[in-house]
Formats: C-alpha cells, sequence, structure tokens
C-alpha cells in the first residue's frame, strides 16, 4: 500500500513556522484523522476544537506559551483536544472508571492529527504545557473539562527532516 | 504523499485472525513505528516486547482473555507496551510529575503500531485488560512496572473494511 516508516520518520516536531494559515482542507483531514482513531470499547472520549481564524490563533499562541514556546506565534492553525467523558462497555465499565483508557486514546488521537498532518506537508508539535483557565476561555470550553493537549499546525519553515534522537532498538525492544 | 486518511480508514479493530505467524520484518516495521512516535520531552517512557515464539504467544493470548476476547487464541504476535520511567526537560520536570505525559505517549505509539501493521495487510486489535501479573510473567517484566497496553497482530480472516462506527463530526468538532 504505502511505506508507513516513510511517514513516521518524516513526521517530526516542527518549531519554525512561516506563518501563513492552513487550508482548511488539510484542517479537515487533520480532524478527521482524530475522529477516525480508535479507542477503548470505541468510547471516543473526546471533543476538538479547531482553531483557525486569525484571532483565535493568535490568542491560542500565546496560552501555549507557559514554558517558552514563542514559534507558536507562526503557528498556522490548532487543534485543541478536550477529554469527554467515555461510555465504556458495561463488563468493562463495571470494573475500570470511565477515564482510565482515556489518556492513551487522547495521545492516539494527537499522532493521528501529526501523521495526517505531514502526509499533507504540514508541520505539527504536540503542546502539553499551556494556560489551561485562558484556553478554556479563549475556545469556549467549559472550566470543569480537561484540556489534554494542543497540536499546533503550520507550514514548516524548511522541509528538512531532522534526523530523528530516539533510544536505540536493542535498548526498548525485547523480542520474546 | 500518499493518503493518510486512507490508511486511517482501512486500520480497524480486528477480531477474527487466521492463526498464521506474522513475518519477522512485520513485526519490526511495526516496532520500527513505536519507537518513532512522539513523546513529552522526547522522554520516549517505554519499552516494548515483543512475543513471536509460538509459545509465548499462546501464553500472552491465554493472558488477555480475562473479559473474553477468544479471538486472541489465533493472534500471530503480541506487542506489550511497558511504561518507564520519563525523564522530562528540567523546566518541565520542576512543575510536573515524570510520568504526567506517559500514558499519552504509550496510546500513542500504540496506534503508531497499528497504523504500521495495517501498511503491510497486518491486522492489529488494542487490548487494555488483562492478567496483569500472569502477563509480567510471561514476558519477564517486573511486577513494579506498568504494562500499559498489549497490541494483538495478526493476519486478518478477511480483508473487508467495515463502516466505521463514530460520533459524527458536528458533534465533536467545533472550529472558531
Amino acid at each position: 500500500m504505502f511505506d508507513f516508516l516513510e511517514l513516521a520518520k518524516k513526521r517530526q516536531s516542527c518549531r519554525a513556522f512561516t506563518g501563513e494559515s492552513i487550508p482548511r482542507d488539510d484542517l479537515e483531514v487533520c480532524l478527521e484523522a482524530a475522529r477516525l482513531s480508535p479507542s477503548a470499547c470505541n468510547s471516543q472520549p473526546w471533543s476538538f476544537v479547531a482553531v483557525h481564524s486569525p484571532e483565535k490563533v493568535a490568542a491560542v499562541a500565546g496560552c501555549g506559551q507557559v514554558l517558552g514556546n514563542p514559534f507558536l506565534d507562526k503557528a498556522g492553525a490548532f487543534i485543541v483536544l478536550v477529554e469527554e467523558h467515555a461510555t465504556l462497555k458495561p463488563r468493562v465499565a463495571e470494573r475500570y472508571n470511565s477515564q482510565v483508557f482515556a489518556a492513551g486514546d487522547l495521545g492516539g488521537a494527537a499522532v493521528s492529527i501529526c501523521l495526517a498532518a505531514e502526509s499533507r506537508g504540514v508541520g505539527s508539535c504536540i503542546i502539553g504545557i499551556f494556560d489551561r483557565v485562558a484556553l478554556a476561555e479563549v475556545c469556549g470550553i467549559p472550566e470543569q473539562k480537561n484540556i489534554y493537549l494542543i497540536v499546533a499546525l503550520g507550514i514548516p519553515e524548511n522541509s528538512e527532516t531532522r534526523p530523528k534522537v530516539r533510544k536505540p532498538a536493542e535498548n526498548v525492544v525485547k523480542y520474546i
């Protein structure tokens, strides 16, 4: 079909965007990838705020600069991932808290977004640290909800793929 | 480059495997996709047990049948995802527990495995409920470590793509 590893290798955290906006159809592809991502019991414990109007993009960029990240000022769009109640299958719900798998499911959705973006030539960076109160206000998210991640999207300033820095396979993989 | 949504749509939880084993190079591609997956501060809070010997595959299949899932007896291989200590960047580590982003990172690695498998014609199913003590014993994982997920891999009994059941986009996506 196609070489998934080629895409996985090209996907990298982009911290230098041009400031251009993201075409709406690229944003829609990213959101569709997130919506189709797998989740425990197909519970889909998520909603997404697609931030694309220039004034909202600027406001969300500000919310993401708690610990630096000035590059966010040149992002073209954001997708904000919000944790929602997960309805698990009855036999699972008997034993587990509804939200026990939600973080993993949301993390998977974030990766789906980044890969979809990369496949369209759009750069991405997952942001886990942000001003939650301000972001809830900007996005109209009720304050009691957990905003899990932001994915920053933008046109990369350059298309160079950096070598990936990862622990060697022999240190993290064991065959049995 | 290529149509990522085509892959995301074809990826589905497979619960009917043929019982055939998984070619080693397909398993390696899945593990490489996991290893390259993004993580907070590039902390890579994971290790992977690739289960491919027939006796270990049978033993892990047994560990995954706490709440049903008899189809696991026909899986061809498993990848067990283990949570490891995350070393975050100092400024992040000052404010956050080391493991706060680990669940999302591991969930993303699981999705990377499933997509890589699909790209090779290998079916997958993420299993979040299993006998942790027995699985730690079978895989030689120290009992104090958190086994986060198992991904079952196998050759699908049929290649039909089922329609995806998801909440409608208008219910989970808001543009601002």
